[in-house]
Protein backbone atom coordinates (compact mmCIF):
# COMPACT_ATOMS: atom_id res chain seq x y z
CA UNK A 1 0.00 0.00 0.00
CA UNK A 2 1.26 3.15 -1.09
CA UNK A 3 1.33 5.99 1.48
CA UNK A 4 0.64 9.38 1.07
CA UNK A 5 2.00 11.22 4.56
CA UNK A 6 1.65 14.98 5.38
CA UNK A 7 3.32 17.08 7.75
CA UNK A 8 2.11 20.21 8.95
CA UNK A 9 3.76 23.44 9.42
CA UNK A 10 4.56 23.13 13.38
CA UNK A 11 6.33 20.39 12.32
CA UNK A 12 8.37 21.75 9.88
CA UNK A 13 9.05 24.44 12.03
CA UNK A 14 10.72 22.94 15.00
CA UNK A 15 14.31 21.60 13.83
CA UNK A 16 14.68 18.33 16.55
CA UNK A 17 10.68 17.35 15.76
CA UNK A 18 11.43 17.47 12.06
CA UNK A 19 14.84 15.31 12.07
CA UNK A 20 13.23 12.93 14.12
CA UNK A 21 10.28 12.93 12.15
CA UNK A 22 12.47 12.08 8.78
CA UNK A 23 14.55 9.74 10.10
CA UNK A 24 11.29 7.50 10.89
CA UNK A 25 9.84 8.28 7.42
CA UNK A 26 12.73 7.68 5.81
CA UNK A 27 12.68 4.03 7.10
CA UNK A 28 8.91 3.33 6.61
CA UNK A 29 8.60 0.16 4.40
CA UNK A 30 7.53 0.66 0.81
CA UNK A 31 6.38 3.22 -1.69
CA UNK A 32 5.71 6.70 0.13
CA UNK A 33 5.14 10.41 -0.69
CA UNK A 34 5.98 12.84 1.98
CA UNK A 35 3.84 16.53 1.11
CA UNK A 36 4.82 19.57 3.87
CA UNK A 37 3.23 22.41 4.71
CA UNK A 38 4.84 25.93 5.39
CA UNK A 39 5.65 27.13 8.64
CA UNK A 40 6.14 30.14 10.00
CA UNK A 41 9.10 31.03 7.82
CA UNK A 42 7.32 32.62 5.33
CA UNK A 43 5.63 35.20 7.39
CA UNK A 44 9.24 36.17 8.85
CA UNK A 45 10.92 36.25 5.65
CA UNK A 46 7.37 38.60 4.09
CA UNK A 47 7.79 40.89 7.54
CA UNK A 48 11.38 41.40 6.56
CA UNK A 49 10.85 42.23 3.23
CA UNK A 50 8.48 44.75 4.22
CA UNK A 51 5.07 43.06 2.76
CA UNK A 52 2.41 43.31 4.57
CA UNK A 53 0.11 40.18 6.05
CA UNK A 54 -3.19 41.10 4.83
CA UNK A 55 -5.60 38.31 6.45
CA UNK A 56 -9.27 37.84 6.13
CA UNK A 57 -11.61 35.36 8.05
CA UNK A 58 -8.56 34.55 9.56
CA UNK A 59 -6.64 33.58 6.20
CA UNK A 60 -3.71 34.75 4.66
CA UNK A 61 -4.18 36.56 1.29
CA UNK A 62 -1.34 35.61 -1.29
CA UNK A 63 -0.87 38.56 -3.45
CA UNK A 64 1.90 38.97 -6.06
CA UNK A 65 4.85 39.76 -3.56
CA UNK A 66 3.69 36.96 -0.53
CA UNK A 67 3.10 34.52 -3.53
CA UNK A 68 6.92 34.77 -4.48
CA UNK A 69 8.02 34.73 -0.80
CA UNK A 70 5.77 31.32 -0.32
CA UNK A 71 7.01 30.11 -3.59
CA UNK A 72 10.87 30.54 -2.66
CA UNK A 73 10.38 29.25 0.84
CA UNK A 74 8.13 26.06 0.69
CA UNK A 75 9.60 25.22 -2.81
CA UNK A 76 13.65 26.02 -2.52
CA UNK A 77 14.28 26.05 0.77
CA UNK A 78 11.75 23.79 3.28
CA UNK A 79 11.73 21.34 0.35
CA UNK A 80 15.20 21.04 -0.59
CA UNK A 81 15.93 20.88 3.40
CA UNK A 82 13.81 17.66 3.76
CA UNK A 83 15.77 16.11 0.51
CA UNK A 84 18.51 16.53 1.18
CA UNK A 85 18.09 15.52 4.79
CA UNK A 86 16.10 12.32 3.91
CA UNK A 87 19.45 11.89 1.70
CA UNK A 88 21.13 11.32 4.47
CA UNK A 89 19.14 8.93 5.74
CA UNK A 90 19.43 6.74 3.16
CA UNK A 91 15.97 7.75 1.46
CA UNK A 92 16.38 8.87 -2.40
CA UNK A 93 14.34 12.24 -2.01
CA UNK A 94 13.17 14.04 -5.06
CA UNK A 95 11.80 17.45 -4.16
CA UNK A 96 8.99 19.04 -6.28
CA UNK A 97 5.95 21.24 -5.97
CA UNK A 98 2.81 20.78 -8.48
CA UNK A 99 3.99 23.20 -10.81
CA UNK A 100 6.79 20.71 -11.84
CA UNK A 101 6.06 18.45 -14.49
CA UNK A 102 2.62 19.51 -14.37
CA UNK A 103 2.24 17.30 -11.34
CA UNK A 104 -0.98 19.32 -9.79
CA UNK A 105 -2.68 21.16 -12.00
CA UNK A 106 -5.08 23.51 -10.36
CA UNK A 107 -7.30 27.07 -10.92
CA UNK A 108 -7.26 30.42 -8.95
CA UNK A 109 -9.98 30.67 -6.49
CA UNK A 110 -12.84 32.43 -7.58
CA UNK A 111 -12.61 35.49 -5.96
CA UNK A 112 -16.00 35.91 -5.16
CA UNK A 113 -17.33 36.03 -2.11
CA UNK A 114 -13.83 36.78 -0.93
CA UNK A 115 -10.42 37.28 -3.31
CA UNK A 116 -7.64 35.52 -1.41
CA UNK A 117 -5.55 36.20 -4.38
CA UNK A 118 -2.76 33.88 -5.72
CA UNK A 119 -4.43 30.88 -4.57
CA UNK A 120 -5.05 27.33 -6.24
CA UNK A 121 -7.70 24.53 -6.21
CA UNK A 122 -6.38 21.68 -7.42
CA UNK A 123 -8.10 19.68 -10.36
CA UNK A 124 -6.38 16.58 -10.47
CA UNK A 125 -2.37 14.78 -10.44
CA UNK A 126 -0.37 13.63 -13.36
CA UNK A 127 -0.15 9.91 -11.83
CA UNK A 128 2.07 8.40 -14.86
CA UNK A 129 4.89 10.54 -13.56
CA UNK A 130 4.18 9.24 -9.80
CA UNK A 131 4.18 5.73 -11.21
CA UNK A 132 7.63 6.87 -13.42
CA UNK A 133 9.56 7.73 -10.12
CA UNK A 134 7.78 5.67 -7.76
CA UNK A 135 8.71 2.83 -9.42
CA UNK A 136 12.14 4.24 -9.75
CA UNK A 137 12.79 4.05 -6.22
CA UNK A 138 12.46 7.45 -5.66
CA UNK A 139 10.64 9.33 -2.72
CA UNK A 140 8.27 12.37 -3.81
CA UNK A 141 8.23 15.02 -1.22
CA UNK A 142 5.94 17.99 -2.68
CA UNK A 143 5.72 21.30 -1.40
CA UNK A 144 2.46 23.08 -1.89
CA UNK A 145 2.68 25.16 -4.52
CA UNK A 146 0.93 24.44 -7.85
CA UNK A 147 0.37 26.28 -11.61
CA UNK A 148 -2.66 26.84 -13.51
CA UNK A 149 -0.66 25.23 -16.33
CA UNK A 150 -0.73 28.67 -18.26
CA UNK A 151 2.23 30.61 -16.39
CA UNK A 152 0.62 31.32 -12.87
CA UNK A 153 1.71 29.89 -9.82
CA UNK A 154 -0.73 29.30 -6.90
CA UNK A 155 -0.74 28.91 -3.12
CA UNK A 156 -2.49 25.44 -2.25
CA UNK A 157 -3.55 24.52 0.82
CA UNK A 158 -1.44 21.24 2.01
CA UNK A 159 -3.80 19.12 3.26
CA UNK A 160 -5.52 19.90 0.32
CA UNK A 161 -2.53 19.21 -2.19
CA UNK A 162 -2.28 15.40 0.38
CA UNK A 163 -5.88 14.25 -0.10
CA UNK A 164 -5.27 15.56 -4.03
CA UNK A 165 -2.70 13.02 -4.62
CA UNK A 166 -3.88 10.45 -2.43
CA UNK A 167 -7.24 10.15 -3.88
CA UNK A 168 -5.68 10.79 -7.90
CA UNK A 169 -3.21 7.43 -7.39
CA UNK A 170 -6.95 5.94 -5.83
CA UNK A 171 -8.63 6.52 -8.83
CA UNK A 172 -5.84 5.01 -10.88
CA UNK A 173 -6.08 2.09 -9.10
CA UNK A 174 -3.27 2.23 -6.50
CA UNK A 175 -3.56 1.00 -3.22
CA UNK A 176 -3.33 3.87 -1.08
CA UNK A 177 -3.13 5.31 2.99
CA UNK A 178 -3.31 9.18 3.65
CA UNK A 179 -1.80 9.76 6.73
CA UNK A 180 -1.93 13.73 8.33
CA UNK A 181 0.40 13.99 10.95
CA UNK A 182 0.64 17.31 12.78
CA UNK A 183 1.54 18.45 16.39
CA UNK A 184 -1.45 17.01 18.20
CA UNK A 185 -2.00 13.10 19.30
CA UNK A 186 -5.01 12.54 17.03
CA UNK A 187 -8.74 14.48 17.09
CA UNK A 188 -9.27 15.01 20.48
CA UNK A 189 -12.34 15.32 22.40
CA UNK A 190 -10.58 18.04 24.67
CA UNK A 191 -8.36 20.02 22.79
CA UNK A 192 -6.88 20.59 26.58
CA UNK A 193 -6.04 17.02 26.75
CA UNK A 194 -3.79 14.84 24.65
CA UNK A 195 -5.51 11.71 25.96
CA UNK A 196 -8.53 12.50 25.19
CA UNK A 197 -8.16 11.26 21.39
CA UNK A 198 -10.99 9.78 19.64
CA UNK A 199 -10.15 6.41 18.02
CA UNK A 200 -12.49 6.16 15.31
CA UNK A 201 -14.82 8.74 13.40
CA UNK A 202 -17.30 8.02 10.82
CA UNK A 203 -19.02 10.57 8.19
CA UNK A 204 -21.68 10.67 10.48
CA UNK A 205 -19.95 11.29 13.81
CA UNK A 206 -18.22 14.21 11.84
CA UNK A 207 -21.62 15.75 11.93
CA UNK A 208 -22.15 15.12 15.63
CA UNK A 209 -18.82 16.56 16.53
CA UNK A 210 -19.20 19.80 14.49
CA UNK A 211 -22.50 20.41 15.65
CA UNK A 212 -21.28 19.72 19.27
CA UNK A 213 -18.61 22.49 18.50
CA UNK A 214 -15.48 19.63 19.30
CA UNK A 215 -13.83 19.63 16.07
CA UNK A 216 -13.63 23.70 14.68
CA UNK A 217 -10.71 25.80 13.37
CA UNK A 218 -7.67 24.12 11.17
CA UNK A 219 -9.48 20.57 12.21
CA UNK A 220 -12.06 21.19 10.14
CA UNK A 221 -10.82 21.58 6.61
CA UNK A 222 -8.29 18.80 7.69
CA UNK A 223 -11.34 16.55 8.27
CA UNK A 224 -13.23 17.33 5.49
CA UNK A 225 -10.14 16.34 2.89
CA UNK A 226 -9.83 13.40 4.86
CA UNK A 227 -13.60 12.10 4.10
CA UNK A 228 -12.98 13.43 0.34
CA UNK A 229 -10.27 10.77 0.15
CA UNK A 230 -11.88 8.29 1.60
CA UNK A 231 -15.17 9.30 -0.78
CA UNK A 232 -12.75 9.27 -3.74
CA UNK A 233 -11.12 5.01 -3.04
CA UNK A 234 -8.33 6.02 -0.39
CA UNK A 235 -8.41 2.55 1.67
CA UNK A 236 -7.46 4.58 4.85
CA UNK A 237 -6.88 7.66 6.78
CA UNK A 238 -5.65 8.51 9.97
CA UNK A 239 -4.51 11.50 11.64
CA UNK A 240 -1.88 11.00 14.13
CA UNK A 241 1.09 12.51 16.39
CA UNK A 242 4.35 13.14 13.88
CA UNK A 243 5.99 10.99 16.43
CA UNK A 244 3.66 8.20 15.81
CA UNK A 245 4.47 7.81 12.28
CA UNK A 246 6.95 4.60 13.12
CA UNK A 247 4.20 3.27 15.80
CA UNK A 248 2.25 0.33 14.35
CA UNK A 249 -1.31 1.64 13.04
CA UNK A 250 0.16 5.38 13.74
CA UNK A 251 -2.32 5.45 17.12
CA UNK A 252 -4.22 8.92 16.30
CA UNK A 253 -8.07 8.93 14.62
CA UNK A 254 -8.65 6.99 11.77
CA UNK A 255 -11.40 8.11 9.54
CA UNK A 256 -14.37 5.84 8.45
CA UNK A 257 -16.97 6.13 5.49
CA UNK A 258 -19.60 4.38 8.28
CA UNK B 1 21.94 15.41 -29.65
CA UNK B 2 20.64 16.60 -26.55
CA UNK B 3 21.41 20.08 -25.64
CA UNK B 4 22.38 21.16 -21.95
CA UNK B 5 21.83 25.42 -22.28
CA UNK B 6 22.73 27.55 -19.63
CA UNK B 7 21.36 30.87 -19.19
CA UNK B 8 23.34 33.43 -16.66
CA UNK B 9 21.68 35.51 -13.77
CA UNK B 10 21.46 38.79 -16.14
CA UNK B 11 19.03 37.09 -18.39
CA UNK B 12 17.31 35.57 -15.17
CA UNK B 13 17.26 39.32 -14.10
CA UNK B 14 15.65 40.62 -16.74
CA UNK B 15 12.02 39.69 -17.28
CA UNK B 16 11.60 40.37 -20.84
CA UNK B 17 14.66 39.01 -21.61
CA UNK B 18 13.86 35.93 -20.06
CA UNK B 19 10.74 35.34 -21.60
CA UNK B 20 11.66 35.74 -24.81
CA UNK B 21 14.41 33.11 -24.23
CA UNK B 22 12.09 31.02 -22.72
CA UNK B 23 10.02 30.94 -25.68
CA UNK B 24 12.41 30.22 -28.13
CA UNK B 25 13.84 27.54 -25.63
CA UNK B 26 10.32 26.13 -25.01
CA UNK B 27 10.58 25.66 -29.15
CA UNK B 28 14.05 24.14 -29.65
CA UNK B 29 13.74 20.41 -31.07
CA UNK B 30 15.09 16.88 -29.48
CA UNK B 31 15.71 16.38 -25.91
CA UNK B 32 17.04 19.50 -23.62
CA UNK B 33 18.13 20.36 -19.94
CA UNK B 34 18.29 24.00 -18.66
CA UNK B 35 20.15 24.76 -15.96
CA UNK B 36 19.77 28.36 -14.49
CA UNK B 37 22.08 30.97 -12.96
CA UNK B 38 21.27 32.90 -9.90
CA UNK B 39 21.07 36.96 -10.49
CA UNK B 40 20.84 39.68 -8.11
CA UNK B 41 17.89 38.89 -6.12
CA UNK B 42 19.72 36.40 -3.84
CA UNK B 43 21.79 39.45 -3.06
CA UNK B 44 18.88 41.80 -2.07
CA UNK B 45 16.61 39.57 -0.47
CA UNK B 46 20.28 39.11 1.72
CA UNK B 47 20.22 42.25 2.15
CA UNK B 48 16.84 42.91 3.23
CA UNK B 49 16.71 40.25 5.82
CA UNK B 50 20.35 41.95 7.02
CA UNK B 51 22.71 39.41 6.18
CA UNK B 52 26.06 40.86 4.79
CA UNK B 53 27.74 40.06 1.95
CA UNK B 54 30.69 38.66 2.81
CA UNK B 55 33.08 38.92 0.07
CA UNK B 56 36.77 36.88 -0.77
CA UNK B 57 38.87 38.07 -4.04
CA UNK B 58 35.56 38.83 -5.48
CA UNK B 59 34.06 35.90 -4.72
CA UNK B 60 31.07 35.27 -2.24
CA UNK B 61 31.31 33.56 0.64
CA UNK B 62 28.48 31.00 1.51
CA UNK B 63 27.63 31.03 5.43
CA UNK B 64 24.77 28.77 6.73
CA UNK B 65 22.16 32.21 6.54
CA UNK B 66 23.31 33.20 3.02
CA UNK B 67 23.13 29.07 1.55
CA UNK B 68 19.28 29.38 3.21
CA UNK B 69 18.77 32.16 0.72
CA UNK B 70 20.49 31.18 -2.09
CA UNK B 71 18.48 27.82 -2.06
CA UNK B 72 14.89 29.94 -1.52
CA UNK B 73 15.85 32.19 -4.16
CA UNK B 74 17.53 29.57 -6.99
CA UNK B 75 15.80 26.05 -5.96
CA UNK B 76 12.25 27.84 -5.07
CA UNK B 77 11.95 31.23 -6.77
CA UNK B 78 13.67 31.17 -9.68
CA UNK B 79 13.53 27.52 -10.65
CA UNK B 80 9.77 27.36 -10.45
CA UNK B 81 9.00 30.69 -12.22
CA UNK B 82 10.65 29.44 -15.05
CA UNK B 83 9.14 25.94 -14.95
CA UNK B 84 5.51 27.36 -14.96
CA UNK B 85 6.26 29.55 -17.45
CA UNK B 86 7.86 26.75 -19.50
CA UNK B 87 4.85 24.98 -19.25
CA UNK B 88 2.80 28.28 -20.71
CA UNK B 89 5.16 27.86 -23.73
CA UNK B 90 4.10 24.02 -24.65
CA UNK B 91 7.46 22.36 -22.59
CA UNK B 92 6.97 19.78 -19.52
CA UNK B 93 9.28 21.21 -17.47
CA UNK B 94 10.33 19.59 -14.37
CA UNK B 95 12.15 22.01 -11.64
CA UNK B 96 14.94 20.20 -9.79
CA UNK B 97 17.94 21.05 -7.32
CA UNK B 98 21.47 18.76 -7.78
CA UNK B 99 19.82 17.91 -4.44
CA UNK B 100 17.01 15.99 -5.45
CA UNK B 101 17.29 11.95 -6.38
CA UNK B 102 21.11 12.55 -5.93
CA UNK B 103 21.21 14.19 -9.22
CA UNK B 104 24.07 15.85 -8.86
CA UNK B 105 26.48 15.10 -5.73
CA UNK B 106 29.38 16.55 -4.60
CA UNK B 107 32.19 17.65 -1.54
CA UNK B 108 32.58 20.96 0.20
CA UNK B 109 35.28 22.75 -1.18
CA UNK B 110 38.27 22.30 0.73
CA UNK B 111 39.08 25.85 3.07
CA UNK B 112 42.50 25.90 2.28
CA UNK B 113 43.79 28.14 0.88
CA UNK B 114 40.59 30.09 1.28
CA UNK B 115 37.31 28.98 2.91
CA UNK B 116 34.39 30.02 0.80
CA UNK B 117 32.10 28.39 3.53
CA UNK B 118 29.24 26.07 1.97
CA UNK B 119 30.31 26.11 -1.85
CA UNK B 120 30.50 22.76 -3.49
CA UNK B 121 32.30 21.09 -6.84
CA UNK B 122 30.24 18.62 -7.91
CA UNK B 123 31.55 14.39 -8.61
CA UNK B 124 29.32 13.18 -11.13
CA UNK B 125 25.89 12.64 -12.07
CA UNK B 126 22.70 10.19 -11.82
CA UNK B 127 22.35 9.53 -15.55
CA UNK B 128 19.50 7.25 -14.63
CA UNK B 129 17.54 9.96 -13.54
CA UNK B 130 18.31 12.13 -16.56
CA UNK B 131 17.36 9.06 -19.07
CA UNK B 132 14.18 7.94 -17.22
CA UNK B 133 12.70 11.46 -16.96
CA UNK B 134 13.79 13.05 -20.86
CA UNK B 135 12.87 9.30 -22.00
CA UNK B 136 9.59 10.28 -20.89
CA UNK B 137 9.32 13.60 -22.33
CA UNK B 138 10.27 15.61 -19.79
CA UNK B 139 12.29 18.62 -19.78
CA UNK B 140 15.06 19.07 -16.60
CA UNK B 141 15.35 22.74 -15.12
CA UNK B 142 18.37 22.78 -13.17
CA UNK B 143 19.05 25.04 -10.47
CA UNK B 144 22.70 25.35 -8.74
CA UNK B 145 22.56 23.76 -5.58
CA UNK B 146 23.65 20.25 -4.77
CA UNK B 147 24.35 18.30 -2.00
CA UNK B 148 27.08 16.12 -0.16
CA UNK B 149 24.51 13.15 -0.16
CA UNK B 150 24.94 13.73 3.52
CA UNK B 151 22.65 16.38 5.20
CA UNK B 152 24.23 19.36 3.78
CA UNK B 153 23.65 21.57 0.84
CA UNK B 154 25.88 23.26 -1.21
CA UNK B 155 25.96 26.47 -3.52
CA UNK B 156 27.53 25.74 -6.64
CA UNK B 157 28.91 28.07 -9.86
CA UNK B 158 26.02 27.46 -12.51
CA UNK B 159 28.35 26.93 -15.14
CA UNK B 160 29.92 23.77 -13.69
CA UNK B 161 26.25 22.39 -13.08
CA UNK B 162 25.93 22.70 -16.99
CA UNK B 163 29.41 21.21 -17.17
CA UNK B 164 28.95 18.37 -15.02
CA UNK B 165 25.32 17.68 -16.62
CA UNK B 166 27.00 17.57 -19.93
CA UNK B 167 30.06 16.04 -19.16
CA UNK B 168 28.23 13.02 -17.44
CA UNK B 169 25.89 12.49 -19.82
CA UNK B 170 28.45 12.21 -22.55
CA UNK B 171 30.90 10.00 -20.83
CA UNK B 172 27.02 7.28 -20.04
CA UNK B 173 27.31 7.66 -23.81
CA UNK B 174 24.75 10.07 -24.80
CA UNK B 175 25.88 12.29 -27.53
CA UNK B 176 25.74 16.11 -26.13
CA UNK B 177 26.09 19.93 -27.37
CA UNK B 178 26.50 22.55 -24.09
CA UNK B 179 25.78 26.29 -24.68
CA UNK B 180 26.02 29.19 -22.07
CA UNK B 181 23.65 31.20 -23.43
CA UNK B 182 24.84 35.26 -21.62
CA UNK B 183 24.38 38.19 -22.41
CA UNK B 184 27.45 39.19 -24.67
CA UNK B 185 27.28 37.93 -28.25
CA UNK B 186 30.31 35.67 -27.90
CA UNK B 187 33.87 35.41 -26.61
CA UNK B 188 34.88 39.84 -27.35
CA UNK B 189 38.44 40.31 -28.63
CA UNK B 190 37.03 44.07 -27.54
CA UNK B 191 34.62 43.64 -24.57
CA UNK B 192 33.20 46.98 -25.95
CA UNK B 193 32.95 45.91 -29.24
CA UNK B 194 29.37 43.18 -29.77
CA UNK B 195 30.91 43.32 -33.58
CA UNK B 196 34.20 41.48 -32.17
CA UNK B 197 32.82 38.17 -31.46
CA UNK B 198 35.68 35.57 -32.27
CA UNK B 199 34.08 32.74 -33.94
CA UNK B 200 36.60 29.61 -32.87
CA UNK B 201 38.50 29.13 -30.14
CA UNK B 202 41.07 26.09 -29.31
CA UNK B 203 42.65 25.26 -26.32
CA UNK B 204 45.79 26.67 -27.70
CA UNK B 205 43.79 29.76 -28.97
CA UNK B 206 42.65 30.20 -25.50
CA UNK B 207 46.30 29.93 -23.63
CA UNK B 208 47.13 32.77 -26.19
CA UNK B 209 44.12 34.99 -25.20
CA UNK B 210 44.60 34.50 -21.76
CA UNK B 211 48.15 35.14 -21.42
CA UNK B 212 47.06 38.53 -24.27
CA UNK B 213 44.67 39.45 -21.44
CA UNK B 214 41.98 39.19 -23.98
CA UNK B 215 39.74 36.83 -21.77
CA UNK B 216 39.62 37.45 -17.80
CA UNK B 217 37.36 37.95 -15.35
CA UNK B 218 34.05 35.93 -15.68
CA UNK B 219 34.89 34.72 -18.71
CA UNK B 220 37.85 32.37 -17.25
CA UNK B 221 36.16 29.80 -15.44
CA UNK B 222 33.33 29.59 -18.18
CA UNK B 223 36.27 28.83 -20.62
CA UNK B 224 37.73 26.42 -18.90
CA UNK B 225 34.42 24.76 -17.77
CA UNK B 226 33.63 24.93 -21.68
CA UNK B 227 37.11 22.92 -22.29
CA UNK B 228 36.80 20.72 -19.55
CA UNK B 229 33.06 19.17 -21.36
CA UNK B 230 35.39 19.13 -24.87
CA UNK B 231 37.74 16.93 -23.21
CA UNK B 232 35.25 14.91 -21.28
CA UNK B 233 33.28 14.14 -24.50
CA UNK B 234 30.69 16.56 -25.40
CA UNK B 235 30.48 17.08 -29.38
CA UNK B 236 30.23 20.90 -29.49
CA UNK B 237 30.48 23.82 -26.90
CA UNK B 238 29.26 27.03 -27.66
CA UNK B 239 29.10 30.68 -25.71
CA UNK B 240 26.53 33.07 -26.94
CA UNK B 241 23.66 35.55 -26.17
CA UNK B 242 20.51 34.66 -24.99
CA UNK B 243 18.81 35.91 -27.75
CA UNK B 244 20.50 33.91 -30.62
CA UNK B 245 19.49 30.19 -29.22
CA UNK B 246 16.92 29.99 -31.63
CA UNK B 247 19.38 30.77 -34.64
CA UNK B 248 20.74 27.81 -36.70
CA UNK B 249 24.30 27.14 -35.06
CA UNK B 250 23.74 29.68 -32.43
CA UNK B 251 26.38 32.13 -33.89
CA UNK B 252 28.82 33.48 -30.63
CA UNK B 253 32.07 31.13 -30.23
CA UNK B 254 32.46 27.97 -30.74
CA UNK B 255 35.21 25.99 -28.63
CA UNK B 256 37.14 23.12 -30.29
CA UNK B 257 40.05 20.97 -29.10
CA UNK B 258 42.55 22.29 -31.89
Amino acid sequence: MLKVVKIGGNVVDAPEKLSAFLHDFAALPGEKILVHGGGKVATTISRSLGIETQMIGGRRVTDERTLEVVTMVYAGGINKRIVAALQAEGCNAIGLCGADARFILSHRRSPEPVDYGFVGDPDGINTELVELLTGAGYTLVVAPITSDGKGTLLNTNADTVAQTVATGLAAAGVEVELVYCFEKQGVLRDIQDEDSVVPEITERDFERLKADGVVDGGMLPKLENAFRAIDGGVKRVVICSAERIASPGYGGTTLRKA
